[in-house]
C-alpha cells in the first residue's frame, strides 16, 4: 500500500495542495464545507501527516519522555500512572526510557533526546549518576526537565519528592520505639539524593536517641541481586548482629527477607524490618512488612503538571524549587514487639 | 544557546555544507584529515544531527516501540529487560508505551506509530482488544510487528509465547493431585489469547479427571481492583466454596490472598492456590505461592531477536509462526496438602 500524502488528497478532491494542507490544519481562510470534504477523505484513506515534516514546522512533538531507573519497582510504575493520566488529558504521548541504573545508558538517552524528539523530560536519575553534565546539555537545548524522586539538587528546576529526611527519621524512630538498639541501614549510594537524605534522617534519629552510628551496618545497592544478598548476609551474620533493619529501597527489604530465611533469623523476633516501599504484596508477606509508603501516583502527577504548565506557555521557565509530598508509615508485623 | 547546524560547522571550517555533511556520514569521497577536523569541531560544539531531517532521508529511526498493557506486573518488566538487552546490542533505542489495558489507548498508540516514528513494534495486546483493525493498519504501513505473550492469532506474523495450554493443564492437574475437586478459574477475558488457551488447558484437565466445569467458578479481570476483589469474594463465599483456585494472571492471585484474609479462609487448608506469576515475592508470601513461572526475559529476548532479524535485512518478511518457550511449575506452600 502506498502512503497517502497531501498530493493524493489534493488530486482526488481537485484542490490545491496548500488548500488541503490548510484545511487539515483547520486554517481560518478555508471554508467549512471544504474542510469537511478534506477531513472525510483523509479519514477514509487513513491519511497520517508526516510527523517529521510537521514537527520541523511546529517544533512540537506532542511527546514527553520519562526517564526512570527501572520499572520492576512499584514506586515507578505508580508514578508513571500519575504522569500518564496528566499527559492523556493534555493529548501528549509518553515515552518511557529505562536506564537500568546505568550511567552510560542515562547519558546515551539524554544525548538522543537533545535533538528535540520530545518537548519535555520527567526524570529520576540512576544509582550511578554522580555528575550532571548530560543534564546540563539537555537544558542548554531548551528542553525543560522536572525531576521526581531521585533528583539532582544542583540543577535549577523543580524537584518533586517525598519527605525523605523526615520519613527516614520517623521510620528509624519507629524501630527504636519497638526496642531496636542496633539498626542497620540498607540503601542506594549516598550521592543519590534519596540515599543522602534518608541516611541523614536515619543518623539524626540515632543521635537523638543516643545510639551509635555503626558503619559496619551499612550496605549499598550494587545493582546485582546476588552481590546484594551476599552483603546483607554478611551484616546479618556478623559478630554483633543488628536487631533492626531500615531498608531505604524496596528491593533491599526483599533481599533482607531472603537473607533471614537462609540464615534462620526470625522476623520480627530476632530482627525487625521497615522499608520505603510501594509493594502491593507488603501486607501479604510472611511476616507482613512495615512500610513507609510514598504517594507515588501523586508525585508523578504533580511532576507532570508542573512540566505541562511550562509547555502550555511557550518559554515559561520552571521555578527552581522543591515540592515535597509526605509519605505514610504503615506499621505491620515485621516491626511488632 | 543557538543550535549548531551544518551551516555553522561549514562556515567555521571554510568548507562546503555538502562536504561537512558527507564527512559526518563518513563518506568515501572525503579525505581522512577533513573528516577528523569536521568530527572534532562537531564534538566541540556539541553538534547533533537534526533527527527529523535525517530520518526523512534514511527512513530509519533506529528506534523500536514496545507496547504493553502495564508494567506493575513482573512478567512485563522482565520481558522488557530481555528486549532492551537485544536492542542495546543493536544500537537501537526502545520506547515503551503503556495501554493500561485500554483498547482506545492502544488504538491511539498504533495510530501515532503509523507515521514511521519507529522501525518496528513488539506488542502484547490489552485485555480489551477484541478487534485487530488497528494492527492491520500498522502492518499496511510496512512497520513490522512481533507479538509476545498476548498475541493476535489472526495477524500474520511471529508470536512468541509460553506453553499456555500445557502449563494451565499441568497447573490444574497439580491442584487435583493435591486433593482439589472444585477448582475456580480467575483470568483475563477469553478473547485474549492467553485467556483462551489457559482456560482450554484448565477445562481439559478437569475433563480428563472427570471433574465438572462450573461457570459459577469463573471470574474475569475487570481492570478495576475493587470490582475484582468483590467478584472473587462472591465466588469464595458462595454456597459451594471452591477448594482450589487457578489464577491465570498474577494480580488475581494477589486478589485471592486479600479475599481469603478478609473472609477468614485459610490457604492451603481451606483452599489451594496456584498462579501464573513472575512475582519476586512469591516465595515470601504467607503462605508462599505455588507459581507457573514464565521465561519472561527469554520471551522478550526472542521476540526482539526476531524483529531485529527483519530490520537488519531490508524488507525481510517475518514468518507467520509460533515460538513457544516452556514455563516452569514451582510448587510451594499454597498448594500443600
Amino acid at each position: 500500500m502506498t502512503t497517502v500524502n497531501l498530493k493524493h488528497l489534493a488530486k482526488e478532491l481537485g484542490l490545491a495542495v496548500s488548500t488541503v494542507s490548510r484545511a487539515l490544519r483547520d486554517s481560518y481562510d478555508i471554508g467549512d464545507d471544504t474542510k469537511k470534504k478534506v477531513m472525510a477523505l483523509a479519514h477514509k484513506l487513513n491519511y497520517e501527516p508526516n510527523p517529521y515534516a510537521s514537527s520541523l514546522r511546529k517544533h512540537k512533538s506532542k511527546t514527553i519522555a520519562v526517564i526512570v531507573p527501572e520499572i520492576a519497582n512499584n514506586f515507578f510504575s505508580l508514578a508513571i500512572n500519575g504522569i500518564e493520566d496528566v499527559a492523556q488529558e493534555k493529548g501528549y504521548h509518553v515515552l518511557i526510557y529505562l536506564t537500568h541504573e546505568n550511567y552510560a545508558k542515562e547519558q546515551s538517552i539524554t544525548r538522543y533526546l537533545q535533538s528535540g524528539r520530545v518537548d519535555g523530560v520527567l526524570m529520576s536519575v540512576s544509582n550511578e549518576t554522580n555528575d550532571i553534565q548530560h543534564i546540563h546539555a539537555l537544558k542548554q537545548k531548551n528542553i525543560p526537565i522536572v525531576f521526581f524522586d531521585r533528583v539532582c539538587d544542583n540543577v535549577d528546576t523543580t524537584k518533586v519528592t517525598t519527605d525523605d529526611f523526615e520519613s527516614a527519621f520517623k521510620g528509624t524512630e519507629h524501630l527504636i520505639e519497638q526496642g531496636c538498639k542496633n539498626i542497620a541501614f540498607f540503601s542506594v549510594p549516598s550521592f543519590v539524593s534519596i540515599g543522602n537524605k534518608r541516611m541523614l534522617g536515619y543518623e539524626e534519629a540515632l543521635k537523638m536517641h543516643k545510639l551509635k552510628v555503626n558503619p559496619n551496618y551499612v550496605v549499598y545497592d550494587t545493582n546485582n541481586a546476588e552481590e546484594n544478598l551476599k552483603q546483607v548476609k554478611r551484616v546479618l551474620s556478623g559478630k554483633k548482629r543488628p536487631d533492626g533493619v531500615f531498608a531505604s529501597v524496596e528491593k533491599l527489604a526483599i533481599t533482607t527477607y531472603h537473607a533471614c530465611n537462609e540464615l534462620g533469623i526470625q522476623i520480627p523476633k530476632d530482627i525487625k524490618v521497615i522499608s520505603f516501599s510501594n509493594l502491593n504484596t507488603a501486607s501479604l508477606l510472611n511476616p507482613s512488612l512495615t512500610t513507609i509508603t510514598q504517594p507515588a501516583y501523586d508525585i508523578g502527577k504533580r511532576a507532570a503538571t508542573i512540566l505541562f504548565r511550562s509547555l502550555d506557555k511557550k518559554n515559561a521557565t520552571i521555578m527552581n524549587e522543591k515540592v515535597t509530598i509526605a509519605a505514610t508509615l504503615i506499621p505491620r508485623d515485621s516491626t511488632r514487639q
